[in-house]
């Protein structure tokens, strides 16, 4: 029997231990980032709202013309197979399409590469560790560092361009911050590595619609927050707002509704998670068991 | 024997042909796009230029706070073993240093990852097929897609995140064009995907020195123009100014300085290479021959 207690991985029909899977390096997946991916979360044995996220990543493919000869139905059973494979009962499972390498050696056309799917999974990520996100997660905001803008790379389609995190994440780390978010040339909050920021002010939130993935997490909230009661309004959001917020929460499929206690050298809630930041992660984590969002994964035995 | 007739790879010590190295789907080399890179050209058996390219990946390797554990003169030591080994007398050199995954598995902190040194060869490649560089070539600058600013990606550390490029290059292509040329958001003409440009006016050359790498093909080709008697100004190049140039030429390491006769609707020296384009073009390809910047490869046998 194969070892999946690592994570499992799908590419070519065959599933695999995670640590036998890669990706050649002429490979425009790599050498031109030129590949779109998303990660839906598997939880308590089931897949949560796998079709919103498949619907976000044809999309992803649709917008970079990435054309791996797979149709929606059979990259779901992929996801489907591999997960029931590995046994992983919390899983953080990635499904990517890659360019490939030109089918014409050393063209530089996009046009004629063979694009090819491919799939992973993973214990449960949180990309804030666990005893973090209980005393509330810090948020370093750098003023030299600004998010990729839109007509650069479209944020929409899901990409791997993190070389503007990857130095905020230097900077974050090295003021002892959790994390770091970025703002756009204009001086609006957009995202953070893996997450979107949202701010609540009395019986209103707010979260950025420019310069930002469309999170499927984001989606939950925002449905969530309509649910508690809230007005959600869906807009830019200015640094200065921001800062002002009563509180301060992040969305992401690694960890959920995630309370900020913290940005740069403001402190908000007294330095714990703020009450309502506090029951909408509570929330999240009860819709995560909701029957018409979950897929449950046919494990054998 | 190993079959190296498509290339040869250097991976943890050992070579290999190329259609065996690959990088781990995990490595944050793919899935943050956390990696550098540099490619030296190899030129009727020698390196071109080899201790400049190495300064330079040195430098790229410095500013990302990648350290893969090999010094420069290993660094250096590993690519003449491997393009030796492969026999090739003209190739695409590639030395590539990764982020790698995690030490720490789950841990989103980049300080804490085992970077990772690797390098490949293929044939010599030219980026634009040289029938169509004996005719001129045809660039796209599209108004709608722009060039990463340095304040998200620093384009001076050599890097993949080529999603501008790829959006670009569907547009030149879809239009005929033969490649894509950005402007920043100022307006100003950058890069395109892996050359710079210049433009000569009487007896000035221009060049970018702004959103731009600082090509090494771009370095020999200012040196070659002060020898040709030009006076070389580096400096923001408007999109004005560049389309109303007497002549247009790229610099690539992957085929030398190439004349350019179209810009989206405008053409240049009646559709032909102009005549001080094309002496510079013959000019770059007797200093790959001059001794001071070659490095013979110590082919066996």
């Amino acid at each position: 029997m194969a070892d999946f207690s690592a994570g499992a991985a799908w590419m070519r029909g065959k599933i695999m231990p995670i640590g036998e899977a890669s990706m050649g390096v002429l490979d425009w997946g790599l050498t031109h980032s030129d590949v779109t991916y998303d990660v839906v979360p598997v939880w308590k044995g089931a897949f949560f709202r796998l079709e919103d996220y498949l619907d976000r990543f044809m999309a992803s493919m649709a917008d970079l013309r990435l054309a791996p000869g797979m149709d929606r139905a059979e990259i779901r059973q992929a996801l489907i197979e591999m997960v029931a494979a590995s046994g992983l009962r919390e899983a953080y499972v990635a499904m990517v399409c890659s360019r490939g390498a030109p089918i014409v050696p050393g063209t530089r056309d996009p046009r004629f590469c063979a694009n090819h799917f491919f799939a992973w999974c993973v214990p449960y990520v949180n990309i804030i560790p666990l005893e973090r996100v209980a005393r509330g997660v810090s948020v370093y905001i750098p003023d030299d560092i600004h998010r990729i803008p839109e007509d650069c790379v479209n944020p929409r389609a899901k990409n791997y361009h993190w070389g503007d995190f990857t130095q905020g994440l230097f900077a974050a780390k090295d003021r002892d911050f959790d994390t770091v978010l970025l703002t756009d040339h204009a001086g609006n909050v957009t995202e953070g590595p893996g997450f979107n920021a949202f701010i609540v002010q009395g019986d209103r939130v707010v979260t950025s619609d420019h310069g930002v993935l469309h999170g499927l997490t984001r989606r939950t909230a925002i449905e969530l927050c309509e649910a508690h009661g809230y007005t959600v309004e869906k807009r830019p959001l200015p640094m200065e707002e921001f800062l002002e917020a009563e509180e301060i929460f992040l969305t992401t499929s690694s960890g959920g509704i995630l309370p900020v206690t913290r940005v740069n050298d403001r402190i908000y809630s007294n330095g714990t998670p703020g009450p309502k930041s506090a029951a909408l992660r509570e929330g999240y984590f009860d819709w995560m068991m909701r029957p018409e969002f979950r897929e449950d994964v046919p494990y054998g035995g």
